[in-house]
């Protein structure tokens, strides 16, 4: 058994939200989104360690809310970088040993152990795994002032947690040419190396939008 | 104001949702999801005219559905077809007059009044409508073995109501060579006119998973 890391993302603002608390800090029955996130993953592993990476101003608000919350969650945190690039190359730097690493959005506490299982082992057996569903809608794609329909059925919506070795994926980071990669399978790819894709959970929703946060409510306490 | 008319469609079987029931017919706080679709339509318009396609081996179970909730929504009653095509074709023929046409999911009962608002207007303006919503993830697309990320911004998830004036659609319909198209916008693209997209709203998804119904009852029914 590799040992196992999860990197908790959660460096956002609450701007898509309506909302001046970060969407982090958001509450569903009175807790923030951001426990039940590292929840999820206790459950797949108690002895996962865990890196946290947030904006160096949230960290004072955070430790409060830690503290009411009697949250004993053990992890080591880093601070935020201008953009997520540099946020997960921080949360990485503050881990020095060989392993698997789950570079998760901390806004996805719906994450499933299925989901969490499949990326452990298909980047065990194959050197990353990144956890997709198959989109429900038609998608269009935008070009100038047209629009045209595309074949959905070779579309893929990408999930967290992108899920690497971690050798691999620091050296990929550190000989980034540049720091505007989408996401973290992105960086690994330029790098070389293909992308497996997994099967992922419906319900492992990014909080972004208000609708969202019902959403996630929905499936966290179902009626 | 032009005559408005809305096009149901729910052709679908329970497949995906672990179901033996049509995913139209589910019921959400006792209700099927169908009736909530028919609401949406009449809060914005009173006076829209309903035509609802469905398989004509779900007539008799759809009409003691009625029955039993004491639905009184006045609608005329076209079959589904061999495919979504012809289950359109089939209720556009129910249609003799100029208008407006709204062409809906039954599965989407969550649409707002500003969603079909938007489509109604632009297609006044400029033809037709197609209301969409940015996807909140990235997107990989895949091609034989191997996948790669894509630029999220061009891409575009579709909803319905797909909005047209009548007799485009339908000489659109007529004039299609084949019946392979995703949806309806695509038919009336293959004739030579471009498509128009207006924003959507979230909350319109497509019942389709049986996680969506949660979703579904969450949205309808907040707590």
């Amino acid at each position: 058994m590799a040992k196992k890391f999860a990197l908790i993302v959660a460096g956002g603002s609450g701007n898509r939200m309506n909302s001046s608390v970060s969407k982090q800090f958001l509450e569903i029955e009175g807790k923030p989104v951001l426990m039940y996130t590292f929840e999820a993953f206790a459950r797949y592993d108690s002895e996962i360690e865990f890196v946290l990476v947030l904006p160096e101003d949230q960290a004072g608000f955070w430790e409060a809310l830690c503290e009411k919350h009697h949250f004993t969650y053990k992890y080591k945190l880093a601070f935020g970088g201008k953009n997520r690039f540099q946020s997960v190359q921080n949360g990485l730097n503050l881990m020095d040993e060989e392993g698997i690493v789950f570079i998760h959005d901390g806004v996805r506490p719906l994450v499933s152990m299925q989901t969490i299982q499949n990326c452990y082992d298909t980047t065990i057996m194959q050197g990353n795994a990144l956890p997709v569903v198959p989109p429900s809608e038609s998608i269009r794609y935008s070009f100038g002032n047209e629009n045209k329909a595309v074949d959905r059925a070779r579309f893929f919506l990408v999930q967290t947690p992108q899920t690497f070795k971690l050798n691999e994926i620091k050296a990929a980071y550190q000989s980034a040419p540049h720091q505007n990669f989408t996401d973290d399978a992105s960086v690994l790819e330029y790098s070389g190396q293909n992308i497996h894709l997994v099967e992922g959970n419906r319900e492992n929703i990014k909080i972004t939008w208000p609708q969202d946060l019902i959403v996630a409510q929905a499936f966290l306490f179902p009626q």
